[in-house]
């Protein structure tokens, strides 16, 4: 092992494995991941290469190679528990991605929960025998986040009993969904149901694209791969253009709306019923941000710490670059948020399963708060995930743009989250509609419980003077406490604006349109408030004392790193003055300090297999200029020691001037 | 054209044409620009279609092959004026990158300047007509910013009078040059200077590395391409270990240091002289920054204008996504940060011109803040531009993450330049020592003048009673004065945080690096001040009234943008209070509608060639959709209706299930 690292590990103030042990929910847990994990090192068939040193297309065919061969191993290893299957993907794909994902995670969801008893025998054991291989088409070219205007039309016709599926313009054709381009036979089609002359709206459709013997497009069918991405090699996201293709009437999901033999329309009971799944995806997501975080802290942190580079004192050896106060500067607190965003992610499923139970008995008075939560926070870890990495790559220097990295490539698969499943600016409007309400509710009287009680103290006035004090008092508690004051406090102001607009005489919509600035950074704030308030009380948990103090140093400065960043809404809210912020900066650097002597073990405890981050620079055991050197050699243009275009446009460039 | 574009240019409020002068530096060179621009345009050889339909090395090819015919092509047409090169060349390679770059920019400049005239007269016309190709070898694996932790030794042997070249360790192995891993057969190898026993550091020296008729490597040459990158894929950023090869004594660059037949070493006479090439580098990478960035909100705000979403109004037609406010508030500031950009790159280069006149006078007391803020705006504007490219990507929504946007494109190819020619933390830091000799300078009575000059106010504490005043005055002037007074509270901050470290007992390296925090934030709000007064300046210069008038609300906006997201900083300073943070956010409001009806405008004023953002969104007539489908079915996964994993994988799949 490299000395430095080597010399990192054996300082260790606390028990890393115990703080694995919090991280998977258990000492079980871990046992258990890494027994499933180590299934997949131990397989033969695993080494599949670099990725990078392939062209897109053998990347796709490498990629449905590992996903029909993952698909027999898990059955070969009886793993079916939805969990643990999570566990298996995360080290067989590392971060890569998984070429029939949609098949597994919207396709065979979606025949689930919305065919009726006779489509569910038909088609669900053909989808798990991936006779039938699908995808779920609903973004058009022209339309994405907002549904209505989606204009796919299904059109049915008594006579035949069929639906016609047409796309009638350039922007109704189907664009983005994953698996659609080669992959799948099937979609699920949203489309505009008309019948008896009349549109009733959204209905989904199961519509086959390519004959199953020989996988040809079928009559009608004008499909295709929607070409080079910003990431995503692997997957064949795909356009779909229906010209008049005729489906049968019993393809429609029928579970809730249904069109009977005569062309008649049967509404839905409740419009709200896919709610949860929505939910339930956006709380992986915010989850997943802080894995992500987590492994591009790993590759940064130990790169940093076998990196030496330039002087701090003179005359003395080049000093690991983690010791640079800008290098912790970057990298403790974005160490800091991974955590902090793990433990959010942790509270939302575990919430989310709550809810579902309560659900389950007919009360959804939860499920608002839950929804608008999820939402915001799905584009708050996003957001703040999607910056981050590019931090930590930038943080390795030249290196950092290899992709014998890695982080090129964690950072475009994990950038996609920020616009699918809900683009995240209009997310964080979502969340602000909910604490708007709130908001009048406090004012018409009412008494708010759950994330947004603390409004309750807007109304009363009360905040600000109890929070001003001469001392300032930089506790965790007392900082989570002024991050409730700056919610209230742009929640107020954004409610203030939409008044001021409404006043000068706006209609209710463009009053709102104005606002839409304040109300993002009074989303903003909120999540902020919620994911530290997270962190303080799952640290509030650890037992163990040695875990505890450093977990609880990490909160802390999560919390005075955000401090710094936002000062100015501190200081308008009247909780810090301008001669206390640099105590601010001050408490800032302290807490750096005391992150560094840890830092190295904080990554280690995210126990990421060097086999899943798949990066030089992370490598545990630190070699990493061997590695990148034997990387380099084995790389396609190395091939062959002279180019072909030197002979081709060279030499004859040489005989010509 | 689309008729959202149409009508949107149709209420032009200024004459664009004189816009696009002013950016030009006058109609005569907007007008000679567009002549060398029509070449390329022209030219039948011109159309290599889309490089992200290819693999790496055909990518590589394809780069190669441009360069050969460009080097033809300039020569056919006589074009030899560097701006007028540039010109072609930005229209002949777009947002791509060319091959034999390093050849043009480092290797044969380094030739002009460093070789005595027998070297010249021996090497210049041979790398003039291609026969020899070379590069710029300084990086090594393990050493990029310290440049005296360089590992590569050059040992001379009098017996044989030969340096003997070698790469003694792994992270001594030259990396990352461009065109060294297939390009190139020579290059400029900079190693530690060994001689008569003693080591009389950094050298260049001219090594052969391939055959001239075979292009083979020559014994002892291990080379190679470094593997697939973030962005370059057309350029062989190579891998060079030297091991123990032998050149002759005159291969080493001999103006300035020589070693003599004996051994004996004749040092330089000054090393500063090559600091003039940094200055100029670092300049055109400002004013590129601003290129960029203009390219991105070229796409954006066209594709914004085009692209309809959503509904402010109920019942009312999907509005243009530039009408949200939120889009506005993504977009315009990054429209405005061009402009300043594109300033701040013509201002640097003028004064990089006039300072060189003076120092080819002798005079060099220019220079240090020259170099300072060359420094300094590299960071800031590169940083800047990095993070705008990305919120320009992402506001184009999924359509972003295509690479038929260029965006994805644009981002990899500008993002390393806030690492290569100054790591910018080390380039902030450089900038904040001279902040801080000024500031010293100031507290021992003297006075500054140039760009520091505001600092002498610090020590008389003049500044913040100044500008305080009951009414809260938000012209463009005053915004200047607060960015000036919000720049000398933090040089004053870091100044007073170092001071505090040595008085706490800390050596003074040791106070430096704990107060770095401190010294970036003083920099960029130093860098901050310096382009918006650049760009206030240029605006006061503009004669014509209705182009005046909407730079003059460009810059206001550039102003209250930043002053909204450092509010914290002018809080502090005492320049701003609480309550008067929301007038600070209503102005910024009022300042986004005022641009709202120039915005495409503006972006038109930029005069990119379609065919040199290359981008389906940012397209001049906005036919969007139809161009994306079309590009899309040209893309090489669709070459074949069946991919042929679906035999290969897929179709055993079913049948094993």
């Amino acid at each position: 092992m490299n000395p430095d690292l080597l010399r990192e590990r054996q300082n260790a103030t606390f028990d890393i494995e115990k703080l694995t042990n919090i991280l998977d929910g258990g000492a079980e847990r871990t046992n258990r991941r890494r027994e499933i994990q180590s299934l997949v090192l131990n397989d033969p068939d695993f080494d599949y290469g670099n990725p990078n040193f392939l062209s897109r297309s053998e990347r796709y065919d490498q990629a449905v190679k590992k996903s029909a061969h993952m698909i027999l191993k898990l059955r070969e290893y009886g793993i079916s528990d939805p969990v643990e299957i999570n566990w298996y993907k995360s080290m067989y794909w590392g971060t890569g991605r998984e070429a029939l994902g949609l098949h597994y995670v919207m396709f065979l969801p979606t025949l689930y929960t919305q065919c009726d008893s006779e489509q569910f025998n038909k088609w669900v054991p053909l989808a798990q025998s991936c006779t039938v291989l699908g995808t779920y088409a609903q973004t058009e070219m022209g339309h994405g986040t907002h549904l209505r205007g989606l204009e796919t039309t299904a059109t049915f016709d008594p006579a035949t009993q069929e639906f016609v599926m047409h796309s009638p313009t350039v922007t109704s054709i189907k664009w983005w969904p994953g698996g659609l381009g080669k992959t799948s036979n099937h979609a699920i089609v949203l489309a505009q149901l008309y019948t008896q002359g009349k549109c009733h709206g959204l209905n989904a459709f199961i519509v086959p694209l390519r004959s199953m013997g020989t996988h040809m497009p079928l009559p009608g069918i004008v499909i295709g791969d929607i070409g080079p991405k910003f990431g995503f090699d692997a997957v064949d996201n795909g356009y779909l253009k229906l010209e008049h293709v005729r489906i049968p009437r019993e393809n429609m999901l029928m579970k809730y709306a249904q069109v009977k033999p005569d062309g008649s329309y049967v509404k839905p009971l409740s419009s709200k019923l896919t709610y949860g799944t929505m939910v339930f995806i956006r709380s992986l997501i915010v989850g997943n941000a802080g894995i992500v975080l987590s492994q591009c802290c790993t590759i940064a942190i130990r790169y940093s710490a076998v990196r030496h580079q330039s002087e701090i004192r003179a005359g003395e050896a080049e000093p690991q670059i983690l010791d640079y106060q800008t290098q912790q500067h970057k990298l403790f607190p974005l160490l800091a948020t991974a955590y902090a965003f793990l433990f959010a992610g942790q509270y939302m499923i575990d919430t989310y399963n709550r809810i579902s139970g309560d659900i389950n008995q007919g009360d959804l008075s939860e499920m608002p708060e839950l929804h608008a939560l999820s939402a915001g926070l799905k584009a708050f870890t996003t957001w703040t995930a999607n910056t981050g990495i590019e931090v930590c790559r930038m943080s390795c220097g030249g290196h950092g743009y290899s992709r014998s990295s890695a982080l090129p490539d964690i950072y475009v698969e994990f950038t996609p989250s920020c616009t699918y499943e809900g683009e995240n600016t209009v997310m964080m409007l979502q969340t602000a509609r909910f604490l708007m309400k709130s908001y009048r509710q406090v004012q018409a009287g009412q008494q708010l419980s759950g994330a947004v009680s603390y409004l309750n103290k807007v109304h009363h006035r009360v905040m600000a003077p109890q929070a001003v004090s001469s001392q300032l008092d930089l506790n965790l508690n007392t900082l989570v406490d002024l991050y409730e004051i700056r919610a209230a406090m742009l929640v107020e102001l954004a409610a203030q604006s939409i008044q001021q607009e409404s006043a000068r005489g706006k209609c209710q919509e463009d009053s709102w349109n104005n606002s839409t600035i304040d109300l993002v950074r009074a989303s903003d704030a909120h999540c902020h408030y919620m994911v530290l308030k997270m962190f303080r009380d799952k640290v509030d948990q650890i037992e163990d004392p040695g875990v505890h103090s450093v977990m609880s140093t990490l909160a802390h400065l999560y919390a005075i790193h955000g401090m710094g960043n936002f000062t100015g809404d501190f200081l308008q809210a009247g909780v810090l003055t301008g001669a206390q912020v640099p105590s601010v900066s001050k408490c800032l650097k302290g807490l750096l300090a005391e992150v560094r002597p840890s830092a190295v073990l904080l990554v280690d405890a995210f126990d990421h297999h060097d086999k899943m981050l798949n990066s030089v620079l992370g490598r545990h055991d630190g070699n990493v200029y061997e590695a990148m050197f034997e990387w380099a050699r084995s790389s396609p243009l190395n091939r062959t020691e002279v180019h072909e275009s030197f002979h081709k446009h060279l030499k004859p460039l040489q005989a010509q001037l």
